[in-house]
Formats: structure tokens, sequence, C-alpha cells
């Protein structure tokens, strides 16, 4: 296979990314500067050989324990839990939220083997068990983020002081009741709030 | 700059990527196995030192002459200009044409600095002082793409047996009128065929 063909092959593998738009970025590499192709190469290198998952929380970082549970300046008794290390960089961007996290790894799925040992859930249960005093469940509002969310509920259950709460479903702010789904709706219709 | 806001950074350079979209990149090649990222930086490597501009075309290509040069069972007397190598692949793809083909690697645009000298245009000029009967201008059908064809034509006057040929420019196949341009359905019309 030339070169060309193989990068557009890999380009192709990436999910979202088709045949067309596979081309389109590998004759981009192929115009552009070759400096600027090098920079990709080698910062998908370094990503290897750097990023390994926090032994606290799970997160993917370049530092050990990763940048997040090395700040002291936030609460270390309030813990996030996200589905994926990607989850925090949307939770960071709200700005709203000054705790520390615990990445899962992925979210209960019976259909595909994945069931909590298959989770980061045990050393969750160790960090609940020193000083945590609330655990908000940040899964995906999908049924097996639901289903991920009410494991963790039960599990915690074992930790009579602390408080577990889940991210409010409701109308996507900047969305149009008029698009939103039933279930979507009819989640803002329980968790409606005094003006 | 941490390694995974550094590979970020990089694909979001890319074209057509923005942010969200090279965090997914990113967080995908971190879940997935180590083997398939090591995969796409050595294809881009690989890329870099192999594929250099046909002498001959223009073409990029990892051999020289390209595998379109070099094929002996192609027409060597046709040739169809192009703006960029990756138009190549569509025109295959087409399975119309059994020639041979000629890049120049961008179209005339006088406010971007972009004449003729910046162009592949003098190799094509020697190249159809020898031997070729037809010449295809397949640049796109856009004011610059019109206005290469339209140059690369007068060039070519100089040569009293060559055939000066354009693309058709008409409704695209499987489009609906309904959706189309004015400019195109006036082509449609000014090119309308007996049935």
């Amino acid at each position: 296979m030339s070169a060309i063909e193989a990068l557009i092959g890999e380009f192709g593998r990436l999910p979202g990314i088709g045949r067309k738009t596979a081309q389109r970025l590998t004759y981009h590499l192929l115009k552009g500067r070759p400096d600027d192709s090098r920079r990709l190469s080698a910062a998908i290198d370094r990503v290897l050989a750097e990023v390994r998952p926090c032994g606290e929380c799970g997160n993917l970082s370049s530092e050990a324990p990763c940048e997040y549970c090395r700040n002291s300046r936030r609460e270390a008794a309030l813990i996030c839990v996200v589905e994926e290390a990607s989850d925090i960089a949307a939770i960071e961007a709200s700005g709203r939220f000054r705790g520390r996290y615990h990445v899962l790894g992925g979210r209960l799925s019976p259909l595909d083997g994945v069931g909590p040992d298959e989770l980061n859930v045990a050393r969750l249960l160790e960090r609940l068990d020193d000083g945590i005093t609330e655990m908000i469940i940040a899964t995906n509002p999908s049924v097996e983020g639901e289903a991920t969310a009410a494991y963790l509920h039960r599990a915690a259950s074992r930790f009579p002081g602390l408080r577990v709460t889940r991210l409010a479903r409701g109308l996507p702010v900047g969305g149009d009741l008029e698009y939103a789904d039933g279930v979507t709706i009819a989640e803002a219709f329980s968790g409606r709030r005094e003006m």
C-alpha cells in the first residue's frame, strides 16, 4: 500500500472521519509545511509516552497524581463521578465545580460485558471512605448512564453520612422547547423549580 | 503545555476539525490500543519521508515517476489538467478517463499573488509540445478555476493541432433542480443536448 493510501486509511479509522475527510486531511498535510505534519506525529508519540491514568481518580494525565488531585485549592471532600476523562473538560468549562473527579472509564453495560469490575469502582469506594461528604454523579443522561448512577447510589449506601446527588436533567439552555424530546420535557416538568 | 493539550491543539489545526472534534480524536487515541496511535503517527512520518511531487506531472506519489505517468497502458496523448493532486482520485473513481494527468498545484489567484509562475504551468507547456492531442481542463467550476482554464486555453493556442476541452457543467446527477443555483441551471441550458 502506498504511503498516501496508508495515511488515508489511518485517518479513516478515527471516529467520525470518513474516507473523503481522510483524503482531505492527508492532502492537507502533503500540501502544508513538513514541520506541521511532524508536530502532529510527535504530539501523538508524546501522548503515548507520557499520558497515564491517574492512580487516584483515573483521569488521563501526564502528571501523577493528575492536576485536579494535586491541586490543594480544590475541595477534597467533593467528588464528581464521570464516565470518561474527556467529560472533565466539559465540566471544567462550566466553571461550576471546584472539587475533585473520579473517572469510571465507561458505564455499566451488561450486554457488552461491562460490569462494576470492569470500571474504576473499587477505587471510588475506597475514596468515598476517606472524608468525602458529597458524591455528584455526572454519568451521561442515557439508559446506561442512569443504570450506572443507580448502581453507584446503592453502592454508596454503606456510607451513611455521604450525600449522593445527580446532575439535573431538563431543557438544555438555548434549546427550543418545540424540538425537545418528550422524555426531556417530562424530566423538566418533574424537576421544575419555584421562580 | 500538557501532552494532551498539545495533541488537541495539533488536531485542531487540521481543516474542518474544531476544538470539540480535536478533543474527541485525542481521547479516542488515548482510550484505544497504543498500536493504533503508533500506526497513525508512523503513517504521517512515512508520508513525509516518501511522498514527492512527480517530476513529470506534479502528482504527489511515493514513486517517481508516479503510477499514472509510468503506466504504459494509459493513453499518453491525452492529458487532464487538475488543480490539486487530490482531484485525481475523484476523476479515477469515475472510471471515465484513461489518459495521463497534470497537476497545477493550485489556481490562478492574482489577489493571493498566485500567477502562472507559481503554478506547474511551464512543465505543462513542455509536455503539450510532446505529442499530446487533447488537453482536458478539469479545474474547478469556480471563478478562479474558470480564469485558470481560460489562461491555459490561450497559452495552448501556440499548439495548432491540440484539441482543448473543458469538463461539462450542468445539473449534478442525483441532484434536485429545485435546489440548483441559477448559474448552474443557466449552464445546463446552454449546454443542453439532443435526446
